[in-house]
């Protein structure tokens, strides 16, 4: 059959084109029930404030798992299982920054750095640019703690661009350190705004590489360091007791209700379950673990019987190593599961502006932004291209249709990593609007699904 | 001559129908002077730490009113002056609410009470909707303490809606039961979301009823009390000592950048300088008074030479009377001055929307909504109609353009009258977008006009 008389067929079939009225009154309940009912928030209150932080193989991130896996039960869905992966574990253990003329200045080490040893001394040396180290004499740099500098640019008027620019010196600024024969790596920290919370988050070391410690330090810390580096030669003591250990076994949850036409087509909605190990991971990611259950609560209670199969997983180690998103995907690979679309929430739990679709089909983009019209009275006006999911993204291929819930980014990275990611930090309405958009989002898949995803 | 030769001759000399590539660059460096050299939140930590909260003829209102007159001399622009206007003075005194089997609760007098003349007692009878009060028969409320207990209604999208919706509790709930010979008032706050914080807010008497005092109780409270309340009677004792005085002098802050073409007409921007007595008066309206003087600081940094006159306009008692706004539009009248425009910002320092137009003129409505592509690279999309603001209402005539800054409203009811308004809750870069978008608006304004508003 041609995709022309294809499309013809649908068409009758199915009336994507053009929503009918019911779709408005559809997601009018959904929001209602998400704003007079949602359980989101009372489900975040628990996970922040009876588990907390929650890093990978943490003794936290198994209470979560069999927390989730007893709520996802508690709420009667058609089935609730775990899915093995093996994690990394590292553990912080005590550390201690001592800057001279600065006294000790609040530090976090990165996530997978090595420790010092006992504790480390060494003169500090400033660049301003992770990349200015490649034009500049090795010689410089040796023996020393490297000072990564770069601030986050506040022009971005998304914050997540200015996280993207300069994200390499916390990735790789121990890396580059090893690299040069320095000590220690210290990193200002992927902030906007000026304030001493360090932000812990993953680093790597290349193969081959000599591994040293790296470790971050608030936005106002590395102001005021820098401004004494212009004067002087500064020294500094470092100590960070953290570890590596071997890996260890942990979970995916996930739950779903059963589809009505297509059981075994899956569409996926998600977040991740593991956190740093500092704050309580209430942004990043309770907030969108919350939200993706409650797509399904909110689903079941206004008896919306779905023809695909909505899962909601939440995945396990998203923050240093993406394990749970790569082995759900190699398991859905391996057993030929069908994804037509995942839905990803992991920027924070603010008022949401809209959806990112990360692919190349234009039927599927095209169908997408049909639904703006249906959505923009709840203020989700974004309906573009974009990124979706550190999660999902493996999962990507030419016919999943990938989403990313795209939130307010303003405040995001005051919170993001530090020991001021907590429950209080989230607002009970921008986190149930958050839930609510992607419910309807999943019904209008679910209902219409993608022109090229039903041919195939 | 015709209207529409003369939509010809201006489509000639101004390009307002095509917006040149240049004002995207302009529009983007005044966003990056807001981002990057932003002083926005600097004044607003001023005004909120070092005067804090200012109703209308407290000592904290004339400190902020000659705070606001230093400040604005301390940049140089072309004018600062001080209008005079006439303000109620009201004060709140102490004030305590014991209820029987749930002790003391925090109460707040609204604004404009009477006291209770010592301690008042009374048996409680709840009503849930204002307009209940008109179906009942009177005897059932004589002598009583009536509690108005209507909730927030969660499922409006925009807050204020929902607060539009029940606001008369409030402003009229003490009137009603002077009116039905109950002893006072008390009534939920306007909130949303479960607290023991009461939002204070203006109240009013009608003529000739007997006035009996009212407060707010928090939405917490309101709920613990109507559960008891189903159950069985319950008395309080309540004693308030606010009191009213003799009306004072107070003042509008004025300063203005002088036009070029036009110095005689004027594009104004505003919030207002008086706050509630509770809280810092951050987000209400702090955050609109240091967003509008922005506007014009970024104007005059950027060296952008108006055509028309730029007025920021900071008003005195918006909160308990609109003196301010009045005498501003009585004098403008008098004396024959025309504004091409006026925008307010009084809905708190969240991430901007968009705005809203305040009028019935489709040429002014077609003018503003075609700049939308210019401006949501930043995140505004929302150029409709709707409110503006108290204090530039009383501008409104068929020519001048009104427009109201519209930023996300999902928290404002969280802290608006309440001693939780404070400087830490606001978002420094949320405020700085919601100054860009209103010098961004201001900057097309002045270069394209509106063509009716240039035809007259």
């Amino acid at each position: 059959m041609k995709p022309i008389a294809l499309f013809i067929l649908i068409f009758l079939e199915i009336p994507f084109a053009s929503h009918s009225q019911s779709d408005s009154l559809v997601i009018r309940s959904i929001y209602d029930e998400a704003l007079v009912h949602g359980e989101a928030y009372q489900n975040l209150h628990y996970l922040c404030k009876n588990i907390g932080a929650r890093l990978s193989g943490s003794d936290a991130s198994y209470k979560a798992v069999y927390w989730g896996e007893n709520l996802m039960k508690s709420y009667n869905f058609d089935r609730v299982f775990l899915q093995e992966v093996m994690v990394p574990v590292w553990i912080r253990g005590n550390e201690k920054l001592e800057i001279e003329n600065l006294g000790e200045v609040n530090v976090l080490a990165l996530g997978g750095s090595v420790s010092t040893d006992g504790a480390l001394e060494g003169e500090i040396i400033e660049v301003t640019k992770f990349e200015d180290t490649k034009a500049m004499d090795p010689d410089v740099f040796r023996d020393k703690i490297i000072f990564f500098n770069e601030a986050m640019d506040p022009r971005f008027i998304s914050t997540f661009r200015a996280y993207g620019a300069c994200s390499n010196q916390r990735y790789a600024g121990a890396n580059r350190a090893g690299e040069l024969g320095a000590k220690a790596a210290l990193v200002r920290s992927l902030g906007l705004g000026k304030d001493s919370y360090p932000h812990t988050g993953s680093m790597g070391y290349r193969e081959g590489v000599t591994k040293v410690p790296g470790a971050a330090i608030g936005t106002e810390d590395a102001f005021r360091l820098s401004q004494l580096l212009s004067k002087n030669k500064v020294n500094a003591v470092l100590s960070l007791d953290c570890e590596s250990r071997e890996d260890t076994t942990s979970f995916n949850v996930i739950c779903e209700i059963k589809g009505s036409e297509y059981p075994e087509k899956i569409i996926l909605v998600g977040g991740h379950l593991d956190s740093w190990d500092v704050g309580e991971g209430a942004h990043d990611d309770g907030a969108g673990v919350v939200q993706s259950l409650e797509v399904l609560r909110i689903l079941k209670k206004l008896n919306i019987k779905p023809r695909h199969t909505i899962r909601c997983v939440w995945f396990m180690n998203e923050e240093n190593g993406n394990r749970g998103g790569k082995e759900y995907a190699r398991v859905a690979k391996e057993k030929n599961i069908e994804h037509v679309a995942a839905i990803e929430t992991d920027r924070g739990g603010f008022s949401p502006r809209g959806f990112d679709y990360d692919g190349e089909n234009e039927f599927i983009l095209d169908q997408f932004q049909s639904w703006k019209a249906l959505l923009e009275p709840y203020g989700l006006h974004q309906f573009r291209r974009g990124y979706s999911g550190v999660d999902i993204r493996p999962l990507r291929d030419d016919k999943i249709a990938l989403f990313g819930l795209s939130p307010d980014s303003q405040r995001y990275f005051k919170y993001h990593h530090t020991a001021a990611d907590v429950f209080e930090a989230v607002d009970e309405r921008e986190l149930q609007l958050g839930a609510a958009s992607m419910a309807s989002l999943v019904y209008l898949i679910d209902k219409y699904g993608f022109p090229q995803a039903i041919k195939d």
